[in-house]
């Protein structure tokens, strides 16, 4: 029997378990994941995602979270399984329109109160921190938090158990059998959870597509520690500032090479902070860049924010020469310990060069083993379905290319049912075979300054305009009878800006008034024959001069007595 | 003794050879190469590059050729090595700074014909065809086209016999022992070269990373016949439209499986003009969109432009199923018969999603041999340095971590003098060890609409800016002593053009108004602090409402009596 709330969404029982992602499913950033039972909601993690070049003027996107925010007293709790940006970074934009119960193990719980603080909810959120292998009951979800390991400390599977049946909701993971800070994968509690049966797992998909193993944090390491030892010039390591073991590993390999480790980068302070908090990073030193300063570069190691070659970022500064306290050259090393998120590719190339050029041998993992993926290749998801041995399987965190080979390798494992669900499908995973029984509605919003629009929001259009093609602005005072009173003001923004553009600007201004004061009578007692006089006047103009067509905004002041 | 041309160039040297680029040298594109002899000069190359993400509204880049445009008259000749954009595509746009006389082989002239006719400079630009392996005198320099293997017909390295020695201009080449369209690689002139002994040797590093050898577009061929016979339903093969060979390949592989090559966009068929104007793909059928229409999927082979993701090229719109005459789906293939483009790599995957979501079969590189690069790997430059022997290496044609590799070749193989130069770079290869002896101004232009402007031009800053946040414009009229007449007009674009922001517009105006006719008396009778006032009331609004900091442009038009 269905109840009022579950009613209202097509197709969805009350006597049932749902699946419904409305972020990372076919991408991999804003991860958004929903369950539903018992007519009760259950959100796993709430991410951001970045929006590369495709939106002007838009840095940050986040999962539109509509068809949850009008079912949101139904929503028991947000859970976290981790604390990257694409699992917890919309937390502190969209939990206004939630409102919900926010549970985080220690480590997430820390990153996420820098964020809240920033956003001023810190003292709204009820955030309940959740120590690491407990259980959560939330309604008809019972929880149990299990260790994975990661590329950031504390990285949870969650157990869901339901009246349907269980669910394995990996989170992002990896097999690490070294992961050096944090507790190892707890193997016993997934073993355990596969002999117990597993309905369903959810699981992620990055390196479906790869081979093998993706490595330890262990090994990496040891190559930092042998580079670094091996240096006696200035070293730079760029790496991803929420990789907790990495820069433990990069501190710990400079000071046993008598160098001191200097963090230079604003967000490598706040994971440190949040590390620290948790009782990570305990017995390494890290000097500010202040406390560095003094120090020559062969005596310390520079630990780097910008490894994707963000343009205001340390690394990039370094490249350029224009850091304020960090200066390599000839004979200087720069380790990339990272990978290129795709999309990066040429910006990091263009930093490598800038590095090149100076006579800075530039190290990535290409070169040497200064990097592993957090995320686990065919080998290690092999592992994990042998564990798990789960009913279906439900590929997401990748694209469709990554889903489908994830899919493909459940399939190849004799899972009985893989399934492909993207943003917005609902899944029924119980009772009957998983099948995908309705649509709702699931899409991107932006963070533009500090309103959250629609990604088709009128000012991201107008902005892709203005971006090709600049804006003309001319104003125009009439008197009553729609004569013009002064000459028409032109300016040009992103097209005839220029100094030597004096001239077209004036010979603008002259055509726009002759063809204002050239309309018959009638016409020029009416706003629009104006406006469409002097915008036909200017695109004359330009179409010659330039070859451009921009963007053109006409106001007309008319002017009584 | 120094001529007065020559006089003009700090540390030029009448009585000496030197190599000057001026595009090309730490990137790959736009290749500029001079040559200065006895007080003349001569050009090789003269191409372009596209922009990418860092100057809004610009794709196409050109090289600065001021320093040489300043000596045109000691210019003695442009000359093509062959016909990729990347080294005659700037020829339409620049040679009106130059116009010096032209020398191509035929196939880059044909193409170089269709630019100069789109650019109506065909009648203008003295273009000299010259015969595959000919000889070419041009002053000082004594030019020997050397014909080599690339991916496009007829790439020629220019042996170039001067008083001071010779030099070998590889142009880009790799050795495809099979090659398919155009001759041989005529590894008997390099073979003589070398045995007459050559000076410098100025050449291609793209691939100088990379071990082994390119391949050969051969092998493409049997592997595009397979794929193409193995299939029943619809297959579309993605290429670079001047591989003439590729499309030759393709074409023939659809003819052996019964079906119908068609040509799917437009810069197909220009390159198809081409290369049949030089009695290349003479044995194949090529059908048009047109001609294609009346047929299933399963009866032809698409050619499909825009395998770099290109939004408004076939293939993108075919991935998004908005082609007019081509439709896929479930069950068809496409290949992907190209590499991609360093910078292209989250477009092209996203393409690649999106053909993958609709059950199309995605094949790339990394799944079959479905491509070769035209660049030699280490192992062909490893061969054209034992056919050539030259004192010193100037490695050209990549970016300094291509270079480096280059150069670090070249000197294991006991070259004696590898050199590195960037572009602007003066070296004086003969007489004396190759030195770089002076500076000259170097940099790039943007093809802008129509307009070639710098790189740093206002309006491609004032385009940047907008592309972020949008811009304000507020038309004030005042009368003669700085009171508003009017209400102000507010108008926003990238910011304050929603529907739901006419409060927001309106707020603006009636705070501008206040502002405006709050100034002092003495203030008001001046433009200063009516733009001024106008200004700080805008952006305290938008500071509360949007927290972005748009252009702002305030006209103000002050009305007499």
């Amino acid at each position: 029997m269905n109840g009022p709330a579950a009613a209202a969404v097509p197709g969805i029982q009350r006597d049932a378990l749902h699946f419904l992602p409305l972020g990372g499913a076919g991408e991999i950033g804003m991860n958004l994941n929903l369950y539903a039972c018992q007519g009760q909601w259950l959100m796993v993690d709430l991410g951001i995602t970045f929006a590369g070049d495709t939106l002007p003027g838009i840095d940050v996107i986040l999962p539109d979270p509509a068809f949850i925010e009008e079912r949101r007293k139904d929503l028991l709790a947000i859970v976290l399984t981790h604390a990257h940006e694409d699992h917890l970074g919309a937390v502190a934009y969209l939990w206004p329109r939630l409102r919900c119960p926010v549970y985080a193990t220690p480590f997430a719980a820390a990153v996420l109160r820098e964020k809240l603080a920033d956003a001023k909810l810190l003292s709204e959120v009820p955030l309940t921190e959740v120590a690491l292998s407990s259980r959560l009951d939330l309604g008809p979800f019972a929880l149990t938090f299990i260790s994975l390991t990661h590329s950031i400390p504390e990285p949870n599977a969650l157990l869901i158990e339901t009246p349907y049946g269980r669910v394995m909701h990996t989170g992002d993971w990896k097999i690490d059998p070294d992961p050096l800070v944090g507790d190892p994968l707890d193997e016993a509690a997934l073993r355990q959870a596969g002999e117990a049966g597993v309905l369903a797992l959810v699981g992620d998909s990055t390196n479906a597509t790869v081979e093998g193993e993706s490595g330890s944090e262990g090994a990496v390491r040891e190559t930092l520690a042998r580079l670094i030892a091996e240096r006696e010039h200035g070293i730079a390591v760029t790496l991803f500032a929420s990789n907790v073991a990495r820069l433990e590993s990069t501190a710990l390999a400079a000071q046993d090479a008598g160098r001191e480790p200097v963090l230079v980068g604003r967000s490598l302070h706040r994971y440190v902070r949040a590390a620290r908090a948790c009782g990570y990073l305990e017995d390494v030193r890290l000097l500010s860049e202040d406390e560095g300063a003094p120090l020559h570069s062969s005596q310390v190691v520079y630990l780097c924010t910008g490894c994707q070659g963000e343009p205001r970022a340390a690394m990039a500064r370094i490249g350029s020469d224009n850091h304020p306290r960090v200066s390599l050259g000839e004979g200087d090393t720069v380790i990339f310990s990272s990978k290129i998120i795709p999309g990066n590719e040429r910006t990091i190339a263009d930093l490598h060069n800038r590095l090149l050029r100076r006579g800075i041998e530039v190290i990535t993992e290409k070169d040497a083993d200064v990097h592993v993926s957090g995320h686990p290749c065919r080998g290690e998801l092999r592992q994990m379905y042998q564990w798990i041995r789960p009913q279906i399987a439900v590929p997401v965190h990748g694209e469709a290319r990554h889903m489908q080979a994830h899919g493909a390798l459940a399939r190849a494992l004799q899972v009985p049912e893989p399934v492909f669900v993207e943003n917005g499908d609902l899944l029924r995973l119980a009772p009957g075979p998983a099948t995908v029984i309705g649509r709702a509605p699931a899409g991107r919003l932006a963070l533009d300054g500090e309103q959250i629009v629609a990604t088709n929001h009128v000012s991201i259009g107008a902005r892709r305009k203005l971006m090709h093609n600049g804006a003309v602005f001319v104003s125009v005072v009439v008197d009553r009878s729609g004569r013009t009173l002064v000459s028409p003001q032109v300016s040009g923004r992103g097209i005839l800006d220029g100094e030597d553009e004096e001239a077209t600007r004036e010979a603008i201004a002259a055509d726009v008034a002759d063809a204002v004061d050239s309309l018959p009578r009638a016409q020029a007692r009416e706003e629009g024959p104006i406006e469409e006089a002097a915008r036909r006047a200017i695109r004359r103009v330009l179409r010659e001069s330039h070859g451009k067509r921009p963007v053109i905004d006409v106001q007309i002041a008319r002017v009584p007595g």
